[in-house]
């Protein structure tokens, strides 16, 4: 693991991620800038402190002259955003299988080149976009890819969250102190690089159809705010279907209220990401049906993407966790479900979304192909 | 009342809710362009068949002969859509207070003239945007003009039904028969005009605020189809507020799905047509509220609309019947509530709405003033 | 209709029931005990004052005396509950079709005796057990006699609301003086007796079977109050099928929470008053199916039973209403559905559940035969 | 470990449970009586096989030969029922903290013994009663303990589930092969002994009250079988209130639904299983308020119990952790929140309802004093 010692959040998620999954074991990593912190972490870890590195060149030197049988197999990015590129392409180079958190990087660029870095080394590369992890989103790809909806007429996302009104009700030079807000630390975007990626992907992974042009209305909200807090993006992908992502970090109230809905000329499906064990899907000639973990009737892919039987809560570990279990697979090279972990180009297509959203909102919302 | 004869579905819904509001009673009226069946229809509904016309000149001359005391006080009108601006015009030249049924007319200019008619007439006219009867929406309009939510942020109006669905999977000539999709007879818009409008109408009866101007991007997902049957509409509210509107016909499996978010920096607001009698406040700092009809701690206006007590579900006609007891209460010269029923300014505001959104999807999704 | 004059909750009730079904016309009654009110009511009601009268028998000799033609057809009840018994008697023996509001008498040898009575006039008489009303209930009642269930394992039916805790919290003298809680006036029973007896009836209108023995637990829940507020019956039915009623008027915050839930081998049916629309049926095997209105895939007993398309939510008027229709299909000798209105045999099983309850409670928490 | 080898269930549960706390690490066990079946297994998770032992008292006898530093901790026992007892007692005789499966014993009679082991032990000693490990149970607690629900009036608890339909539908033959109906491996109570004592825990728990008497109504459903699957149990509590559990495991389509409500006189809450983040409070006088975990608003010991920002779902291995992570800090000589791990205590209780609750089903439905 590269990052996400004492206090990091999101490295203590994919720790408890990787373990719930019963494939992973952590080894070492480097948890700090400052080597000191990071060695107290590993050892309250309970880890062999000689596997805590002080930096990311010391770690591949040090870890590739260990035999293979010894040697870290899979390394977890969970740095911060700008390091993210830097550090995929060495470990990728150096032969370690990569789990990067999102996003990917921070331009286009780097994405592809990325891209072809992951290509050459042969070797396995996850990004963890979550919610692709949980059972009835599974379901849910697996549904429309048998054509039960008929022709897809329409599909329509939704990312509020409220966590951000807090921030923005002080003076400007309270807003200044706080990095998500500014340009420099976090992007192009706050809410649709933050989270409308999330809707986005969703949307992609759901369908199996690329977007094919966003045209979007941002707003900071507030006059001195630099980044967006709110927007809408309208969306077009082939076979003349068309789509909307509704997202915002300033929605009172609001916690993680991630859907989804495709509607069909047959059928339609929905799914809410707060109430993640229940998919629904509508049509104009039955009753809607509620589907559920754990039942025979849902597909393979998804029957394998839980561990409970029936009626007991899985959540957004289990999410992860089932992630990293399709990458555990990847990685002994078994055979792995199509879409069991996002892959580099999910994060090719994220950038360019965050891109393309952006800029359509400069230049005066109009049309820009993705 | 005029039109809404034998097998009139939106005729007898008025009856049924003029009904329950206790405050009115069908004496006569227009009920078919066929006399004797018009007459079949009194006769059946149990009325003198004496003050049942053969046409709205008719009823008018015969109805002013009678003494102020038996003449009939207020017309609803239930026509098809093009009669509604003549009707209502002569009608209320004549003198008659008039509850006239959606769309109010066929152009804004015909609106327009109509508004200057009522004010001209001093008399009241209601026009049946249901939805503003139910006593959540009403609390809804209350609780947004408290102040309670701090700045609104963003508004989300979505509108799905899934019932055209079945009228367009057959051959072109199938759909050339069916007049909803027929411009000659269904006007400037489809999905959009029948029922993006409500929404619309949802939006600017609970905020108070006007919308300023709208991009849209419509959709009449099959080639050979003349009218949108889906479409997003961007919209822009005073003070920096966005909003969204969803609408689709095509949307398979889906109801009558009228829903609403009001989003501020302190709370926000969720009402959904199809459970009316819950009304959900979210804020950061507190669990979410959920407010139901018939408590104390409802704004007076709401609990002036229900009949029950609290768990006694009501519904649909109820809130039309709401509607018409407001009429009633302004034709009584008694005091209403602010909003105890939509009228002529809704209509011209609700015909701009359904212009602009066309004109901008024609014109390559661009802004238009409304 | 008797009784139900002004302020009169239940009397408006099924004045606007009865006008929303369309087939009912108010003409006159007997509206209070003081007849000079009763008389400001008609003439409030633009009712023709001639048809009110000042007693019951009055009512009936001069109804009597007019032509067939001109005479009331049929009389709802909505006086105290002392009076039920002995007005519907007398207006079944006079001629008079009766709906009766709940509970029909108040002891079991008046119920049996008013059984024998509408026997023998071969008059219609309809007990308003209004939940029998809704489309839903209709839908479950037919579902269940289709055997889908498979065989019925366990029914459990709940009734709770709250209202009664703000009427207990005073002191003793406070709590005497209200009728509901006096066994002089309200009978037997408080909340078995009001409300328990719904959950009852709704579970031998959907199951189509008859509980053959009780055993119940009921309370007080203050020492110095003399009926039951709160209990719990065990059920037996037949084929070895158990359930259990849960029933109290102390449960804070809740409205008017009536659920029923049949279960069987192969599938199970649940639905709630407060989402009177909705219909669940759970199955092992397959997703959880949920019914609604207004969809081809409903029987006909319930396709009958509502008016609007799907998605326009109907409620409690609606149902009365539904109970008014099928009693005028039948005043009219029309076929109507299995179950379109309970009747006076729904009356006499309710009334002996009543003081099987209370009697098992009295003698120590044993099995009564019913 | 003990048991949950190769293939064990609610072992892997427990080391998923243990993993995601981030406090337990898996050092040994003794996982399968075929002593080369439980090294593979140790070998397969990536254990010294050293620490796999043939059977407890090897385990025992080795492990104490180890200093206290390299020595394990404490033994999670998830073998068969019959076999919790004996391993229990050794472990905390030899000085072992012990985490053990539910149920406990097999007896009331172990289940005291075992209270007096632990006590003189005087070391920790926990009980998988998983589900008072939900951040909401926990809120639950602390909200009644506060004295916001005024007096309690009911307490409402069901567990109901559809799995053992498909093993009841054969023959005898077929049903005499399935342990779970088999009484010499079952126990006393099939439905009762696996689900309804979590509901009687859950009324303990959220409660502090401890149930004084229970009248129970069981059935077998089919005349060959031998013990309960499916019941209600009315129960008495101090301070006059009364309460029912209601369990099946034979409602078609039901999953693990567990549900709670303890209702009051100012305040009752609302808590099912299978939507484990909601908690709703209602109260007559206010809007219902819906209480979800990772808010300031909730009390420390319900913040303590989540891992994520609010929004974000966690389900039943998270309920487990905390359980796992509760006696993680015990064992550590932390101070813990009160009830965060059920102990002994609530296993002599459970021991305690099922034996009563069988024996008042046999003896004719009378009370029994707990």
């Amino acid at each position: 693991m590269i990052g996400g010692g004492t206090g990091a959040f999101i490295g203590d998620a994919h720790r408890r991620a990787s373990r719930i999954c019963n494939d992973f074991q952590l080894i070492g990593g480097v948890f700090s800038k400052d080597f000191e912190k990071g060695k107290l972490f590993a050892a309250h870890e309970g880890l062999d402190t000689h596997r805590c590195y002080p930096d990311l060149n010391t770690f591949i030197e040090r870890e590739m002259a260990l035999s293979a049988n010894e040697r870290i197999e899979a390394v977890s990015i969970v740095t911060p955003n700008a390091l993210h590129y830097q550090s995929a392409s060495k470990l990728l180079k150096a032969g370690f299988h990569v789990i990067c958190e999102k996003p990917m990087t921070v331009t286009v660029e780097e994405a592809e080149d990325l891209q072809k870095t992951v290509k050459k080394s042969g070797l396995s590369f996850a990004l963890a976009h979550t919610y692709a992890g949980y059972p009835m989103v599974r379901q849910m790809r697996e549904l429309v890819k048998s054509g039960i909806l008929g022709n897809i007429h329409r599909v329509d996302a939704q990312y509020y969250q409220g966590w951000v009104n807090s921030m923005i009700q002080g003076t400007d030079s309270g807003i200044q102190g706080v990095w998500r807000l500014d340009p420099q630390h976090a992007g192009l975007s706050s809410c649709m690089g933050d989270i409308g990626v999330h809707a986005f992907h969703l949307i992609e992974y759901t369908t199996g159809l690329c977007v094919s042009r966003v045209l979007s209305d941002l707003s900071p909200v507030k006059d001195h705010i630099q980044l967006d807090l709110d927007g809408t993006v309208l969306l077009q992908l082939p076979h003349n279907i068309k789509g909307v992502i509704r997202s915002s970090q300033v929605t009172a109230g609001e916690e993680n209220n991630l859907t989804i809905g495709i509607y069909g000329s047959k059928a339609s499906l929905k799914w809410s990401q707060e109430n993640p064990n229940f998919l629904y899907m509508l049509s104009d000639t039955e009753p809607t049906k509620v589907y559920k973990p754990a039942h025979e009737y849902n597909t393979q892919f998804a029957e394998a993407s839980h561990m409970m039987p029936s009626g007991h809560p899985e959540g957004i570990y289990e999410a992860l966790g089932n992630i990293y279990k399709g990458m555990a697979k990847s990685i002994r090279g078994e055979d792995t479900f199509d879409g069991e972990f996002p892959g580099v180009l999910d994060g090719v297509r994220g950038m360019k979304f965050i891109k393309n959203v952006v800029e359509s909102n400069k230049e005066g919302n109009i049309w820009k192909e993705l």
